[in-house]
């Protein structure tokens, strides 16, 4: 028998004022927001997509204020979400509409507490926003490599709640792969101080893991201790065109066979999508007036130097060639060529705008599951629907496609929308078939909770649910998030 | 307040010999070993420092027989002691002394379930042995990195209960690293598959990182997908006399920024360790008569020729012999070569003999931190004992230290052990008085048991008692193993 969803504990509390001056005691009056307009910012997502209340936004300093803090929510059964940068793409951080919860946000957090060199670790607040974060790294000539879209505004406690991905997974890992150490505050109040800058430590269970990728829902991590690399000396790009997806995935064993280099990015574009970038970029075509459906951008990076990457690459190119992998190929020749090719990839989310409704998915497979997915889930939709095209492009080199439908025109947006559901399964009944994961690295937060259980075993949600009651018996963490 | 320890359930059967023939009905009568001459071998562990006692030793083929053994359990109140090859280093898969258990073999589980070559990972069940899935995934051209002395006998099922690491864990990672996912049947005898393999899957806690590294007290992992990687195109291998410990650690940052091929291994010998191998081997003293008190092997591995990977391995000592960090140096020029340097370090564990009493501690430290408690560690030792000395080797890369100490002569074998205690006391306090574990790579099971909660926070064993509580309620899952 599976162990039930946790229970949704909303209760009023007695005396909200009470509650609100010991919240201001213990973090000081400014930093407890409570009006409409200093509440707002943190009550709706990025997205726009969620929106919520609190009756307080709390925003502590340190990790004592955070403990305090939670002590005092778990005295008074008052539930907790926990809010970095708020830039999650499935309102994990964005509290529920009843308005009986607190959001605590960690950006006052901020402090880089330690820079350890010879251990080539960084010890920060959870707080620190992702590109302050590689800034630090960079000023000692090291590289903290996570790298996404909101690396300006998301913070290194989300990333770790989140367990982000990004654009260098590739070569580096997701979040779980960089940390080495986290601080926790328990939903108690209690402080679990894990910050170790240990390679190797198997001394019980992995704590660590437990907490990465929990959205909150276990307590709110407050610092980690995450590992640094060497500044790769040069970096190669290129535009290919490939003669299939299948042949893309071949390039991808033959890139990692072939170069002593890095392959540090691999990411697939569908001739639609990258279409949609060229309307917009006319400086940027190479390659749209090429016959293939499908575009790859690679990137190496290497401690030699540049000529010795740049050959290493022009020969896997030759050899991709011979082979008939690809058809065509533009390697960027400076700095000014990589970021513009660059820029196709990083523009297409924001191109699809055009579009009108777009229905997104985040999907990751085993890479070997790649063409065979893409090609009938293809014919499935149209079947379903003749008036859709396919947006797809992502990570490929991690197995991870962001998978995204949009009406012919955008006239249809509305009709797109009364098939949201049906679209949304047939595409992860697709996934699953094809032993995939409908989150490859946005999460679960709200957005995806009620699909869950649908996806995965009994066995499995029990466990988590065992989990999540064991460590959070009162479910006063994000709930309503992931279980 | 802490929870206390899990309660040792030590409860003699009703009806043993109908448990038995319900063993033997689920399995078959062969593979339930009840005679002190079929037991023996599963109930005492390689080093022959832990001897336990067992009802029967079961034995079954798939996972559906081992879930039938568990539910079985489970409603007997029967525990059990997971075992693998039985080389474990820490007593975890030998059985207490009460008898009143099962020890669970699963190394009849050795079938290797899938190849998937496009996605460069293998499917196998846990009790298949570490060379057999090395050779399988040589046999079509990838490598499975994981690499370690006992690889011969010890089983994938026991690599992932210990987070096993090993020689190449600088480049690949440990058994966390390299695992995607794992199949686990619970101790109600429930089958959580878990066997994705999938390099991004944020969807809920991750259960396969609770479960490696928990040393069979959570469950029993039957299966696993793992990582596989190219097999490097050519290796070279340099033993290498340095200046001081803190001139290695300099050396490491040296090769990560110099050279593009991959540092796959760092290891640190001390001189005596060095002296006590050479002895033995007469053919094989490079560096022998070198001024210095530490050598270090290092290996890199290269998609590229060898003759490049040679190049930059000399332009990296010439560069370090300039800087003063190294004085010496000896480069491969052959495999036969090779393998004579990597003889000396392997040879280190067993002409340790010689010295009589060998007080053994698996370390790991922040690699900033090495040199300062080498240092400080000596000094204290020679103080509370002035007839120690210290054979130190290990993958100082990872941090990690194999600190063992020896009295002057055999015949103070007695004396040493006397102050066993004192010496294992004051090297881990010096352990975590420079931010280190007491256990690196070989984890916690009966021999460090105790220590445990004295080297942790309450907070931290709290968290963990409340985990095994949650997903083993009974306790019935490795009693008296890690916590």
């Amino acid at each position: 028998m599976v162990l039930p969803p946790p229970i949704l504990n909303v209760t009023k509390l007695e005396n909200e004022n009470e509650f609100i001056k010991r919240c201001q005691e213990i973090i000081g009056t400014e930093y407890v927001y409570t009006s409409v307009a200093d509440k707002s910012a943190f009550l709706t997502d990025w997205s726009k997509r969620f929106t919520g209340n609190a009756l307080a936004v709390l925003r502590p300093k340190n990790t004592n204020e955070v403990a305090a803090l939670l002590a005092l929510c778990n005295k008074e059964n008052v539930t907790i979400v926990p809010q970095g940068g708020n830039t999650g793409l499935c309102g994990g951080a964005t509290p529920g509409k009843d308005g009986h919860n607190v959001v605590i946000s960690t950006t006052r957090l901020n402090q880089i507490r330690e820079l350890d060199l010879e251990n080539s670790t960084i010890t920060l607040d959870a707080g620190v926003v992702l590109m302050n974060a590689q800034e630090a790294a960079a000023k000692v000539g090291k590289l903290f490599p996570l790298s996404l879209a909101a690396e300006g505004s998301c913070t290194i406690g989300g990333n770790l709640s989140t367990n982000a991905g990004g654009v260098q997974v590739l070569r580096y890992g997701n979040m779980r792969d960089l940390c080495l150490g986290i601080e926790v505050v328990t939903p108690t109040g209690e402080i679990f101080n894990g910050l170790r800058g240990l390679r190797k430590d198997n001394t019980g269970y992995s704590l660590k893991d437990l907490y990465i990728g929990a959205e909150g829902s276990l307590g709110i991590i407050t610092a980690a201790t995450l590992k640094l690399y060497p500044l790769p000396q040069s970096k190669v790009t290129a535009l290919v065109a490939i003669k299939d997806v299948q042949a893309g995935i071949k390039l991808i064993d033959l890139a990692r066979e072939s170069s002593n280099a890095d392959l540090t990015a691999f990411e697939l574009i569908s001739k639609r999508a990258l279409r949609l970038v060229s309307k917009q970029r006319i400086n940027s075509e190479p390659l749209s007036s090429s016959q293939t459906d499908w575009i790859v951008l690679l990137e190496f990076s290497s401690m030699d130097e540049e000529s010795y990457n740049r050959d290493c690459l022009e020969a896997l190119l030759e050899n991709a060639l011979e082979l008939e992998l690809i058809s065509d190929a533009v390697i960027a020749n400076s700095i000014q060529q990589s970021k513009d090719l660059w820029s196709i990839r990083e523009s297409i989310p924001e191109a699809q705008f055009e579009l009108g409704t777009v229905i997104k998915h985040d999907i990751s497979l085993p890479i070997s599951q790649i063409a065979s997915f893409v090609e009938a889930t293809e014919v499935k939709l149209h079947q379903l629907w003749p008036q859709m095209q396919t947006i797809i492009f992502g990570h490929v080199g991690d197995g991870n496609l962001h998978y995204n439908l949009a009406p012919l025109s955008p006239d249809l947006s509305d009709e797109i929308e009364t098939r949201r559901k049906s679209i949304n399964q047939l595409v992860h009944d697709q996934v699953y078939a094809h032993a995939g994961s409908f989150s490859a690295e946005h999460g679960i937060g709200q957005s995806k909770r009620d699909e869950l259980p649908l996806r995965k075993s009994d066995v499995e949600i029990g466990l988590m649910r065992s989990i999540k009651k064991a460590l959070d018996p009162k479910n006063i963490m994000n709930p309503g998030k992931v279980l």
